[in-house]
């Protein structure tokens, strides 16, 4: 089989908006974007000089691939409507990283997954040269096409089962939407004493960038929970009193830590 | 009262290091190190162009400051032992977020804290004048001394009350220790899966730059705890059975965000 060259966008949210203008500025041509809001299937479309659409029957017919990326409940339905109109035979992938590739089998021949490993915003721009992209598919032929596909646009490309890539989706919940909790717990902490929260800034890049730099998280973690200094965790704690729901995040991570370096 | 243009340090660790070598390298005359270990003491004397000791009646005693940066625990110990050599009316200030300035009051006539919100390790670099440091003291002439001295290695320095500088420690707990955890279980899970840690980098950085370059954490949170996407969250923690830390911390947190944002 050839190269992809034409794709179709399920989808216009911030993983469709990032994929589709990195595809498209790598050469792809964009036949089509569906979304059930046409305001931002329109949107989007004029970024990738596409048609926009609002109905799933109105999506191009001859799309070398139909990139699904919606929310992962709605993966399901979105695949039986283009069956419906599209038939078996075309070239399915969804993003998500928790959703089965598997998801596809009773409905089509060919297909895959097609994962990017970050957190997208539309309005914030994202190297994407560096996003690792995951793939799965249903035969060596089509791994290697979407292998082939993200290669144009990331040097991070690997391929990944299911049960692999749902560990890594999990641990990227870890890495992204609880570390994101931890920092707004400490704007709360700071934003009631009126300190500026700008003054942790410098230690939550430090923080990162030294992981993203080689250190290794298990082998550097500090703090009074490792060392087991009662004094300040009850200092910590007593400080905490007001604010309950830190409190009890403070209490069970502390406690992991202790755990874990017993 | 003039310029500080002579220091001791009192410590050999990271903190000590990094300070001795950036007010070192800003021209400040280093008089002594002293470490209860001698090598620890040398190493960084001969750094810093210093005698070093491991008495603390080996300390130089004509210091223009003072430095003390040693655990916690230890400051109210270095402190009476200082004073009984040294007398009451040298300048002396401690490096610790927690540790009130008043632990100081009953020995010296003179003193703060000089606190940098970051986290260090000797062996890596750091962007000195991005660190913020809190100035605390007990008198205007002793602050601005301080400020100063403070000023001629860092662009961010603020004074804080000991209060709030205990309330800002907290907050760093928050966004250093407890993320590193957040990076040090997902580090176990992908590695139980022999998936390499390397893929989360990228996600790491991004989560972390987002707010560094101006997000407010509150305002960005993503994720299925958010969203109350019971489907993904049950069906992470079914993947989290076998490691029922990971799992703890995932529920407790889950629990938290979905009723921040009742």
């Amino acid at each position: 089989m050839g190269k992809i060259k034409s794709i179709s966008l399920i989808g216009s949210g911030n993983v469709a908006t990032h994929l589709g203008i990195a595809l498209f500025e790598a050469g792809l041509k964009v036949d089509s974007v569906y979304s059930r809001n046409i305001d931002h299937a329109k949107l989007l479309g004029k970024i990738l000089n596409s048609r926009f659409v609002d109905k799933i029957a109105d999506i191009s017919y001859d799309s070398d691939l139909y990139l699904i990326s919606v929310n992962d409940n709605a993966v399901k339905d979105i695949t039986k409507r283009l069956s419906d109109i599209l038939g078996y035979n075309i070239l399915v992938v969804h993003t998500s990283g928790m959703v089965s590739s598997e998801i596809f089998k009773a409905d089509f021949n060919n297909y895959g997954v097609f994962y990017p490993l970050q957190t997208f915003r539309k309005k914030r721009k994202i190297d994407i040269v560096e996003v690792p992209f995951l793939i799965t598919a249903n035969s060596t032929d089509i791994e290697n096409k979407l292998y082939e596909l993200a290669s144009r646009i990331s040097n991070s490309v690997n391929f990944m089962s299911d049960s692999k890539r749902k560990a890594l989706h999990v641990a990227a919940v870890f890495v992204n939407n609880f570390t994101n909790f931890m920092y707004s717990l400490s704007e709360e902490i700071v934003g009631k004493e009126k300190i500026d929260f700008d003054l942790l800034k410098p230690l939550i890049k430090e923080t990162a960038m030294k992981v993203y730099e080689g250190e290794i998280p298990s082998q550097i973690q500090t703090g009074p929970a490792i060392r087991n200094d009662h004094n300040t965790i009850n200092s910590h704690l007593d400080y905490l009193e007001n604010n309950q729901v830190a409190k009890e995040i403070y209490e069970v991570i502390t406690k992991s830590i202790v755990e874990k370096t017993k």
